[in-house]
């Protein structure tokens, strides 16, 4: 068991194997140890050098800080991890958790919003949050300032889940401390870096994707145009699960992000019972099958792929990023075949994974 | 041709025949002389006592006035008829209008809202017409106080329509006189009322389905729940015609009207560019097709009913209001048979007409 968790922070903390070359990895070797004994040789065969694997003592490091920390472990596809995450097609492999997981096992929702939202918005998102509450919904949301805060607040009696972009041990914004320490407490943290990581810029995309990956829908209240929570709640609707947000006046410029997200189909919400209407259909824990980019990626394992397989695969790319889709079919070959290529190149340090399933090749 | 808006005058100002009957009739009987010739002997029919048809010379005294107002006639069906009006199914069978009817003639939008809408929605709606007008559309409202007021002045300079409930010579309310006065010169005003008319609480739902049937679409602008504004926005809803609105803040309770709009699906407009994006695939003066009710009625002509159907159409009918359509499918008629002996029974005084499409007999 340890054994195994080792192997899965090693290939998950060695540079430049994201969530989706994890879980091809997976699939193709079945174990963790396995990928691991695979990296040098695909590597070569994608003409590159193979990334320097994180060492055995740092995994081992990692497990006794988050046991330290009273934390905890959930592993994709095993056991408590939330089944709604490990629907996306970059789920974090880890988690480190600290706090009550049980609340993982009812309805959730995401609440996030501006971190200079308006006080009347605060209290407008401190009220549904608690509204929700009383209806057994719990609460998620990213721990920041402005609405993150006020909707934790609404719902820390009634159950509420953070997600932070940093480590379980770091507290950002420094003030939330508090809030942060009563969560592991009375709420749950959910952590995708490990212990000691300082959040930098473009760590919050991903803690996004972890907020609306464990919802059943996301609920944006007062967000400005090009926002974070606006990218939260673009990554839910290609999820396939529920956006909401909740209308302002046209005059008032904090509300240009919500309005613009009900024209392009967001549904409007003014209190929890237009919440609860949203999510109920889908049921509780459920979750809709992911559309877009993450439906786009196959695991089942392809047969070797030859050397004027690879040559074709390595013309269709180039530096600009390209959907996988429209290499598997620019290519003739079968998508399994493709994936195995590109996870080659990947590993070889050659290939860039970007938003939206698309890939680009480094320029020799 | 006097002759002929005579009796068309004479057949509209009769008491229980509204604009779907005056329709059938003139559809049965080809000319309006006709029809006032063929009422008795329908009334007998339907078993009731004819109408007490409008008297010659109180046609004449009304042509007199309208002319000594500056105003005319537009006439369904004839010229300068504005013919998205005259898609809908209860059309006026006659307008009165004084002003510039060219301006019928460019792409119109309605703006309604509430009476007592905020400053903030005042001037956001003045803003909006002005900026709809720069565009060259023509911006139709009811000229009551507050978001009408406001849509009416953003556009007089550009060309803007206001239908009214009462008589073109009946100022209300009692302070936009000099409003109307200047829209009979640099805008239009419209009436379906003959002059003299004080407008009452019933006239304003018939005013409502003007400014909704006149226009591609219309936006509403604040407006509380189960206000007049609402009801325009359904009937241009049923009449196939767009429906905007301008959110607000659920904390707002005058927002609680548009924003349940856009939540029923309603387009969220915030601007100019907004209204015409949505406005702008149906083309200048071209309108969608009626659905709901207003698809409901024939006007064919159909062959006499015997004694056999007339009763299981009586039958059928209640003092409760049913679909026209649903008496046409219990019946097993067809629906030119089944409208014909409702006109009959309509003349006959015993028939209500109600909203929807729906039909009541009036108890023995």
């Amino acid at each position: 068991m340890q054994q195994e968790l080792v192997a899965r922070i090693r290939l998950i903390r060695t540079a430049s194997i994201g969530p989706v070359t994890y879980r091809q990895l997976l699939a193709r070797f079945g174990s963790p140890q396995a990928a691991l004994d695979a990296i040098p040789d695909l590597a070569s065969r994608g003409r590159g050098r193979a990334p320097a694997i994180y060492a055995e003592h740092g995994a081992l490091k990692e497990i006794e800080k988050v046991e330290r920390l009273g934390a905890r472990y959930l592993v994709l596809g095993q056991g408590l991890y939330p089944s709604a995450l490990a629907e996306i097609d970059d789920a974090p492999p880890l988690l480190i958790v600290k706090g009550d997981t049980r609340l993982l096992d009812r309805p959730l929702v995401a609440m996030v919003g501006a971190r200079n939202a308006s006080a009347a918005a605060c209290r407008f998102a401190r009220q549904l949050a608690h509204d929700l509450g009383r209806e057994g919904v719990v609460v998620v949301s990213g721990l920041a300032r402005g609405i993150d805060t006020a909707a934790h607040d609404g719902a820390l009696a009634s159950g509420t889940i953070g997600v932070i972009a940093g480590g379980l041990d770091v507290f950002y914004p420094p003030e939330n401390e508090e809030r942060q320490r009563r969560m592991f407490e009375e709420g749950l943290v959910v952590a995708e870096m490990p212990p000691g990581t300082e959040p930098r810029a473009r760590h919050f995309p991903y803690r996004n994707r972890i907020i609306a990956g464990l919802s059943l829908g996301t609920v944006v209240v007062e967000a400005a145009p090009r926002s974070g929570s606006l990218i939260t709640a673009r990554l839910a609707g290609e999820m396939g699960r529920e956006v909401m947000a909740v209308p302002g006046s046209p005059l008032d410029p904090r509300a240009q992000g919500c309005n613009g997200l009900i024209r392009d189909g967001a549904t409007l919400v003014q209190n929890a019972a237009d919440v609860l209407e949203v999510i109920r259909p889908i049921g509780s824990g459920m979750v809709a099958s992911p559309r877009g980019p993450y439906a786009a990626v196959s695991t089942e394992p392809a047969a070797e792929p030859d050397e004027g397989e690879r040559r074709t695969i390595e013309d269709l790319l180039g530096p600009s990023p390209v959907p996988v889709d429209e290499i598997v079919r620019l290519s003739g070959l079968s998508a399994g075949a493709v994936q195995l290529m590109l996870l080659e190149l990947d590993l070889a340090g050659r290939l860039d994974r970007h938003a939206g399933g698309k890939v680009s090749l480094q320029p020799a």
